[in-house]
Parts: C-alpha cells; structure tokens; sequence
C-alpha cells in the first residue's frame, strides 16, 4: 500500500525538497489550498484533501480537514484490527507523515494596522487538530510542525526506512509545545485580564547559557515575543563573549535604574543593586560620578549609560576592568577602543522603543508570584514637604536622585547622595539603621549637606538621629509609620529637611 | 429554526440541570457518548451527534465530532450568506452554545500507576477542536469550557435572550488558556526537556493578593500543578490573616534554609535573608538560638521551624511579634496559646512529601530566566581543607551549619556562625570585605573562636584577615581565585582552619 504525507503548511521554507524526496521515496502527498498549489506549479504530484474527503472546501477554508476520512486517517492505530476493520469499512487510508505549521496569528497580530478580523481569521482550527491528532498517535505517525526537522525526518526514512519512536515522541512533544504556545498568544490577544484562572505565558528559546547563578545549575533565557523592546532579550550585542546568567540579571537591574533618567546618567552594577549612579550634562561627566561613586565595587561590575558612548568616555571604561557596556550606541572611535578589549561585552539596546512588560513573574517553591512593575517614579509620588524647613533646589536635586535610585535597590535600602551622584549605598539588611550606617559610613565626609532616600518608613526616629549625626541636611522617605511624628520632630531639631512620597519601593 | 446546542463533558458537575435549562429555553441538545447516555437516563430529550455527521462513531470514540457537519455548525458565520448558502447546500445547521470539558489529563497523569498507553487515551482531540472553533467564532457561538460559567449563561439567555458579546469574548479566551494549559501539561508529559525551544508554563490561580511587594502594584500567586508539596501553595493556614506578597517570598526563603537541616532548626527570616538560624536537641531549643542570633531583626520577621511546635516553644513564639509561624504541626496546647494573637499566621507544610520544581523561573524586562535550583548542599561540596589546622569537630559543625546558610543569603553573602546557630548575618553588599564587616561586627564579641561562610571565593586575603581580627578560627568558602594561596597563607599565619568546598551559591 502507498504510504502518504499530509502536507499544509503557512510557513513554505523548504516545503517543496521536502515533498519532492517524500515523492522519490514513493509518498503519496495530500494537500489543500495555497500548499497544493505551489507543489503542483513546482511539478509534485498531489492528491487533493477533498479528493479523500469527497467533502469540498467550504466556508471560506474554515472547514476542509476537520473530516473524519482525515483524522480517521490520522488517529486510526495501525496495528490494531478492530482499528484497521472500521477504517476499511469506511475507505479511510492511513496517513504516516503530517506536515503543518499554522497561520501565523502572532505574526498578524504584531502588525500595527491588523484588524480584529483579520486576527480571527488568523486563529487556526484545521492545522492545530491535524496535529494533535498525529501527535497523539505518534507511536504510529509522524509529526513536524518545524521545518528544521525535514532533515532529520528524512535522513532516518532514507537510511532506516522509517522514523524512530524516540523521533516520534519528540517531534510530537514538540507540536503540544507549539499549540500550547499558539492559544496562549490568542487567549492574551482576547482578553486584557491579568489575573486570569489559568496563567499560561509562553517564552521562546533565545540562547542556553552555560550554567545559572552558579555553575552546577543548568539555565537558558527565553525571550518574550511581543514583549518589551527595551531589553537583553533584544539587543544588539557588538564585542564579546555571550552573557552570563548572572550578567543578564545585573544588565537588567542596570537598564531598570538608568532609565529613571533623561539627562545623561551612568549606573554601575553589582549582584543587583547599584554600586556608582552618577549623572551629568554629558554622558562622560555621568561616568566620572558613577565612576567616583564607589571606585572599588565597580571592579568587574556592569554598566548601562543613556547616551551613545563617545571616545572621551571610552577611554575612561576602557581604562577599568567591566565586564558589560550597554548604551544605546557607540560612535565608531568608542568602539575602536573598547573592541581592543577581549573580555569586555559591548551591548546596544533601543532605548526609544520603550515599551513595558504588564507583569513580571519569580518562582516560589511549588507556585509562581505574579505581579505588576513598580512603574511608579518621583513624578507619581504624592510629595509632602513634612519638616518646617522647605529642601534647597540642590537638596530637592539630590532627593529626586536618591529617590529614583532607592527604588531599585535590595529592600531594606538606603541611599546617600548629591545633586549629581550616589555617595554611599546601603542595601539589603535586615534592619533599617543597619542600611543607612552602611550608607553613611561609606559616604563619610561627604554626607555633610547630602541627601538620604530610604525605600520605605522609618520604623521609629534612629535613622534620623544617624543620619543627622553624619551631617545629612535633607531625608526622602514614604512616611506611613505610627512614630511619623518622632522622626519629624527629631528632623526639626536638627533643622532637616524631610519629605514624604506616600509610596513604598520594596524590592527583593 | 430551533436553536441547538452541543454537550460532550467528562466532569459532569451541573451539566443536567444545565441541559434541563437550555432545553426549558427550547434548545435542541446535542451530545455523544457517556454525557448523552446520563442525559437521556434523565430524561433530557437528546439528538446523537451520529445522527447529525451521518456517521458513526469509530476507532474507539477517538473519532466523533471530527466532521464538517458538526465544525460547519461552529465555524459558519451565522449572518454571511454566502456561509448560509453552503451551509443550506450541505445541510448543516448552526450550533449555538458548545459545552465542552475535557479528558481528564492531568488527573490521569497523576495517578501513581498510570500507563503510558492510560496517559496517551486521555489526550483529547475532538474536545479541544469543538472548544477551538466555538471559540474563534465567538462573534455567533457560546462556548463553556468551565462549569461556572453555567449560570452566568443561563441568566443572560433568560433575561436577554442571548449572551453578550463582551460574555462570549470572555468566554473564547477561557477556551484558549485552558487549551494552552492543557497541551503544555501534555508537552511536559511527552518529553523531559528542560529547556526546549518554546517554554510555556502554566500555573492555577490560588488567590489574587491584595498588592504586590507594594501598594501602587497589582499581584497574584499561582500554584503549579504537579508541583513541589513543600510549598506555600499547598500549605495549610490554621489561623490569621491571609499572605501578603512578601510574606510569600520570605515564608519561602525561610522554608529553603530551614528544610537544609535534618536535627531541630528555626529559621528567623526578614526581607529574604536569615536574621537568625538556630539549631538544637529540641525545637524549643532551636528557636532559643534563632532568637537569641538577632533579638531585634527577628521583630516583625517570619519563623519557619522543622518540628512540631510544643506547648513551651509556643509560649516563647507568643512573647514577640513575628508575622507568620511555618511548621509542620502545632500541637492542640500550642495552638490554643498562639491563636489568642490575632495578628499572626500559622501554617503548616507537609515536610515529609517533599518534592522539588525541576526549574525556577524569574522575568527580566522582555524575557525570563529559567535555572535548576541550587540543590547542591554541603554533602555535595567537595570538601577539602587547605590550611596546616584541621578544623576541630566543633569547627567542622559550625562550619557545616554556616555553609547551609549562606548558600541562602543574597550575594556578596557572609555569614559568622558556632556550632549552634548564626552569630553574624552579611548579606547584599556589593563587595565581599563589606558583608564580612558587616557580619563580625554584628557578632562581636562571639567572633571569637566561631566559623566564617562566604557564598563565593575571596578575591584577596583581606577578608582573612578581617575574621582573624575578628577572632574567628575557622572558615569555609568555595576556592577558585587565582590568589587563593595569599588567603591560604594568612589564614596559616593567623592559625585559622580553612576549607575549600569547590561549590559555589551566588543567590540575588
């Protein structure tokens, strides 16, 4: 008997080789629509889908393989007799190879002027049930959904006569991977909820890294189609070897803080938390703070920088070890002289095409927490001068600076700086007062006249009282504690100037 | 013309009285197999599917409804003449509201003893593909997938004598999560691949949270089906409130550390790190010691605890205030004390039946990082003392227990401990000398003779020679820096015992 491939593809690479060797070895091919044409132009010889249905084509092309001749065909065991009695009752023949890939939703959706219509148009019915019915009986059918696999399905007819099982089950893995992919985009294309009862999202492989946090952790990073362009997942790397796991996670953490910024800014990184801000009226005086910020930490650190990076700048980087430059471009001189270095990374990122993810996602043992960006900036806070000394313009400088940094910092953080940079960082302790020493001890002599930014209230009047003790003369914080008053009242008396935002910035 | 609708489910929750409705309401029902058989045995008039295809069910049921007479009814637009005039031409009717669950794949796949061939059976076709195109063509057709959704469309047939659009929307995207969930729940049972070119992952909600790690941000937990039991989705909560977003995120750092322990542990965590980490013969001892490692972080933090928590253990809990107790019992005496504190939580987890996540997952902006846990613990290491001094067994046991901790701390990640519990906690800083600072301070006095851990190898030998300052006679650390003999030969210098694991725990 003749063995036959079912053959409907949207996407057409390499369809035709792929048919014409399933014909020289003796395949009967079943086609429809714009597939069976192009096969047929090309010289294959084709057997028409309602040829087997004796069913036509109706509405529209909504309805053309959902027949039972077809998944009869597809479904039937061939190796089982009570099986093989009814499909020759009904004249129904085996299929042993389906080929089909979908019409491309995604695809449409991403254009700009796409109507509902033509979205709908473009949710596959036929193509997906072709496939779970030929995945689901891969013992007996094979399944490919990816034309990277014609190779490989070919080699084994050629070589073994037929598809290995293990082949099979991967190639049927990976159809209920794809369907699963397809209706999550069409559910999220339907409905804005963002707390449904069911949360399936849908990343696609960008590259396997070598290890995770550490190096006996196996880890990869996926990319999420129509997600944020302003990413590591989209950009554009120049010079050097691939990103780590790490490196992605600080580059992240970097890009996060310095788009807080418009003018020129410079963020150096550290295991997540900034180590050096700095800011300026261009983009090299930026790093000169950033730089000057912490001298030490940024020893082997990451940093993102808003402007395109100009060769005065590049000789600074180049003149310390970083591990990763990102900007959102490089003149060429700047690259002249970075690119001398050979483990140095060089990434440029779009920084125009903003466009933000609507939630993001962490594991926890047996679940996954899902919530909204903290999107909330200086400019959303209800701020309240609570203090009878009003900010300085230069303090209100270095408390919008502080502000901006705090935020993306390892709660319980506290931040010291100026009107230009960071001073001293305090990030991640278990208590408060413990941050803001931390901060004030390494800001020393310059927190004289400097700002604090703490993310969230003072649980009772210490951190001032440290604060004040160091020669801070201006305090940022939410407010919200029962003991508000002690702190203002200990504020007041050392002439501080404090003021409240209304807004938490907890970050883990 | 009647109006007709299609009912094909395998959990059969309300669907008569649902039947019993739609045909008060003069629907013409439609229906197959075991659902038809229950309906008809109570008396709800039905018409098979095989009289509408005119042909038979075959291949076991695994063809039905895979027929243009019964997908032409979804499909069509219901106001298209030209659908109209095929439709009349082939005699296919329109089918206005689908109700449709599935096989019940999961659940099989569950079971202790499933087959292959048992897993295979339960993958659905027919059921998907009914959903699918209901779905697409929800302009004109009702689809219920989910048997809450019964009232809702009930009540606006009666009171507006059709589903709302905006219903019928809701409804398709329903359709296209579940069907995601289910072929990823397939994909996943097919193939073991942990990193596999499309990576959809789908998650239950288990309750929307009142806010995310702040106010301003909308968030949820999830709970993974087939998951980890250890987990605070499946947990118990005996009293208090429910969880907060970061009460989620340190409940389950705390579980992380305290479950490293196989003797009494409790386990004090604030903002993801451990403040306190106490071990002992008894909980109530252990507890003692977490307390007495930082009586003043503990206030507001979580406790998480390896033993049932006794009558004097819960005495001691209910003189502080903590936010949440994790154990896995309380007894009843235990209970009666901590449930008089109206603001705290106590939960209980099932620490016999764990399990672990094959992966955790984490966003960055555009993309998700996807790693292996960190399951490597100090059994895993491999251990080797590099100085003159061994260490002693009391070294060797605080050395132990440290080692356990710190692979939990965030990085740079120090940690001073005796043989009993954490003594100094440095976590977060951006360089290594700093968290150890930060660790001996807080010891103090207690550095003497007590263990150092740190996450990561030292660069240089300057955190050597802050623990020996410090006292501290014996330490533990990955190795792997090109200057390990400068700190090898200090530690000698100072007559510290060294140990070199080979394993690294960055953890951000």
């Amino acid at each position: 008997m003749t063995k036959r491939a079912l053959i409907s593809v949207s996407n057409k690479d390499g369809i035709l080789e792929f048919a014409k060797e399933l014909v020289a070895l003796e395949y009967e091919i079943l086609s429809t629509g714009g597939t069976k044409k192009m096969l047929q132009e090309n010289g294959v010889p084709v057997t028409a889908v309602d040829e087997v249905t004796k069913f036509p084509e109706i509405l529209d092309g909504r309805v053309k393989t959902l027949n039972p001749m077809i998944h009869g065909g597809l479904l039937g065991k061939f190796d089982d007799p009570s099986h093989q009695v009814q499909m020759n009752e009904h004249g129904i023949e085996p299929i042993e190879i389906v080929c089909v890939n979908l019409y491309p939703f995604v695809e449409t959706i991403s254009k700009p002027d796409v109507t509902w219509d033509d979205a709908i148009e473009n949710i596959d019915i036929g193509g997906p049930t072709m496939l779970r019915s030929a995945a689901k009986n891969h013992q007996y059918v094979t399944v490919i959904v990816d034309s990277n696999d014609y190779s490989k399905v070919l080699e084994q007819l050629k070589n073994l006569g037929a598809t290995t099982i293990e082949t099979r089950r991967e190639l049927a893995a990976k159809v209920f991977r794809h369907t699963a992919a397809y209706d999550s985009y069409i559910s999220n294309y339907l409905t804005e909820e963002l707390f449904p009862e069911n949360l399936t999202i849908t990343y696609e492989l960008k590259q396997t890294l070598r290890y995770g946090e550490n190096p006996h952790q196996k880890a990869a990073f996926y990319q999420k189609r129509l997600g944020s362009d302003f990413s590591l997942a989209y950009a554009t790397q120049l010079h050097g070897k691939e990103l780590s796991y790490n490196n992605i996670q600080d580059g992240n953490a970097a890009l996060q803080i310095v788009k807080e910024f418009e003018i020129p800014a410079a963020v150096a990184v550290k295991h997540m938390n900034p180590c050096g801000v700095g800011t300026g009226t261009t983009i090299e005086e930026a790093f000169d703070k950033a730089y000057e910020a912490d001298p030490t930490s940024i020893f082997g650190g990451i940093i993102a920088l808003n402007r395109e990076v100009d060769e005065a700048t590049a000789e600074k980087l180049s003149g310390i070890f970083l591990e990763i430059i990102i900007a959102p471009s490089f003149t060429e001189k700047a690259l002249e002289i970075l690119t001398k270095k050979k483990n140095i990374r060089l990434i440029t990122i779009n920084f125009a095409q903003e466009k933000q993810d609507p939630f993001k996602v962490v594991s926890v043992e047996g679940g996954l927490l899902v919530q909204e960006d903290d999107a909330y900036g200086f400019n959303d806070a209800n701020i309240q001068v609570v203090t009878d000394r009003e900010p300085t313009e230069e303090e209100w400088a270095a408390l919008k600076l502080g502000w901006s940094v705090v935020k993306h910092m390892k709660s319980n953080a506290i931040v010291v700086t100026d009107a230009q940079m960071t001073l001293g960082v305090g990030a991640g302790q278990m208590n408060r007062v413990g941050s803001a020493k931390i901060a004030l001890e390494q800001a020393g002599s310059k927190a004289k006249g400097a700002a604090l930014a703490s993310d969230a209230f003072f649980p009772m009047s210490d951190t001032v009282e440290a604060a004040a003790a160091a020669g801070i003369t201006a305090i940022i914080q939410p407010g919200g504690s029962i003991k508000d008053q002690d702190s203002i009242d200990k504020a007041n008396e050392y002439g501080i100037a404090m003021v409240f935002t209304g807004i938490r910035h907890f970050k883990h």
